[in-house]
């Protein structure tokens, strides 16, 4: 995982020193990064578990042990949690080092001036993908999770795994995936659920439908809207022909979608004032928004247009201060 | 909790690195702290956690957080925990900063070249003496535990609470105890567990009484092992009166118990042999004895002169390279 890959932003939690928040969450912005800064609470640390792709907590390393513990599950799919000292001094990957922790704390290093990355994992272990990660990046749905934990501690063993369904292992895999071999565990990446019955050594990896969510002004150059969408998608790792639907509010972003061969959805505004006002996992709303008893535009859009079984996997992204673009994936 | 209070020393888990757990462990032998490496397995961080004062765990942060999570309990009972990367760069406190996990991160960052603390606890804040340190380091046992949560929070709140049975207030202690008041709570500090009632504010102390054990050999000067065990109860901070027997395998030391006004137990070596063979608690011993079959010399001696309740609260010291000295506390 590198920061880019941080669809879902980075949480930070403070504790006293809301300056040395605010630091850390400009730092993070430079990077392009989606950051949030709440001041720590039980219900904002559940928070960020559930709804960020990584959290910083800026409090002693010992006091997030202890507050960490109960939410850990297991490295494949726990956050990594990065400590930064309120000082500023310290930033310690604590949680899922070679899960995004270490990359995070030492980009820090680079942005924050005087901040030391304290990184103790050895340098010649690089951890592996795993399977919930290689499913995650490719934006599937997992079909048969029970043979998970079996196919991990194949790889883990340095036992290989065969990938059928792309064309071309991403560059981003580690460990010994494979597209062609006589491997113990095969994962087919399918765009419709199998009809038939599969072998028992065969993981489903299906591929999920994309919404995207536009907001924008009514007077916005559609070429900018075409730019960021391609761009969102470019970041995302994916083509165009994952997208399912473009959503907006605006008439005019059909011009776009029709560009791009892909269905238009045109949503009343007032539909998203009553969309799930209690989801707190979409990105906070302005100050103006809420003036409005809007929660959000494109976060909204985007889930709306995925229908019931639509999550958010990327937080609005802003483009030239006038356009946001955010993306749900669906079944 | 300073080093010197580490009474049943600190033991070192490495992964890989046997030479930095070495030059870990001269290190705190340097500082006159009795510590042992052992490999890591899952075995040896319950002993670690269940019969020492301090862990250092030479592993990621990230791993050593997945291990300890299933022991953490609670920050007045768990042990201070440091862990040291294994290329040395640095000494973080990651459980029990204030209750030693600073102190032991700091004192290897100044014998051992190179090592960075990493402090991330605010230096304003300097922890408070819960009532089971303060119970420990008296050497007591907490009659009515049950009250232990209530009188803790009383001092985290900055109530004081009350000593009853002591002359002064150890130097050691932090938070508001005092000798006279009126306080919500208080603690009495006996010898003997009380006959009547006590209210329901009163938390009793009871105080434990100390078996010593003595290795020497038959030749070893007897003003060598007076000074041996007068110089542990000086660690100890405790006065010869809470002594109640000194046990050796040697006749001679019936006099230094004599000139010391304590009663003396001699015990046949064949009796060590047999005692708790599978008491991995006791320091692990030299090969000369494991070759004798016997387990140990001093510390057996103190929990066989201890009786049933005995259990070990100064691993054995050695003096001059022939004088052995162990410390149990018994009911």
């Amino acid at each position: 995982m590198v920061l880019e890959e941080l669809w879902r932003g980075v949480a930070i939690l403070y504790v006293i020193n809301e300056d040395s928040a605010n630091r850390v969450l400009n730092s993070l912005k430079r990077l392009h990064v989606s950051a949030f800064a709440f001041k720590y609470s039980p219900d904002k640390l559940d928070l960020a578990w559930r709804c960020f792709d990584a959290i910083v907590l800026m409090m002693p390393v010992s006091a997030a042990v202890r507050l960490l513990c109960p939410l850990i599950k297991d490295k494949t799919i726990d956050r990594p949690v990065v400590v930064v000292s309120e000082d500023l001094r310290y930033a310690i990957p604590i949680l899922g080092a070679h899960w995004g922790a270490n990359e995070l704390a030492l980009e820090l290093g680079k942005v924050l001036q005087g901040v030391v990355p304290v990184i103790t994992t050895a340098s010649e272990s690089y951890g592996i993908t795993s399977i919930e990660e290689f499913a995650r990046k490719l934006i599937t749905k997992i079909m048969n999770p029970e043979l998970l934990s079996k196919v991990n501690a194949e790889l883990l063993r340095e036992g290989c795994v065969e990938v059928h369904g792309l064309t071309a292992l991403p560059t981003w895999v580690k460990g010994n995936y494979k597209l062609n071999g006589d491997c113990k565990y095969k994962i087919y990446v399918l765009s419709e659920e199998p009809k038939m019955d599969f072998a028992e050594n065969v993981l489903i990896l299906k591929k999920l439908k994309l919404s995207i969510g536009v907001g924008s002004k009514r007077s916005t150059d559609t070429k900018l809207i075409k730019y960021a969408v391609l761009d969102v998608l470019d970041r995302l790792g994916v083509g165009i022909d994952r997208v399912d639907v473009i959503a907006s509010v605006h008439e005019n972003i059909k011009n776009v979608a029709e560009e791009l061969g892909i269905r238009f959805m045109l949503v009343p505004l007032s539909d998203i004032g009553k969309f799930r006002p209690n989801d707190d996992c979409l990105t906070p709303p302005s100050e103006a928004l809420t003036r409005l008893g809007i929660i959000g535009v494109a976060e909204p859009l985007a889930l709306i247009a995925g229908g019931p079984t639509a999550r958010l996997i990327m937080r609005k992204v802003v483009y030239d201060g006038e356009v946001t673009v955010a993306v749900a994936a669906h079944e």
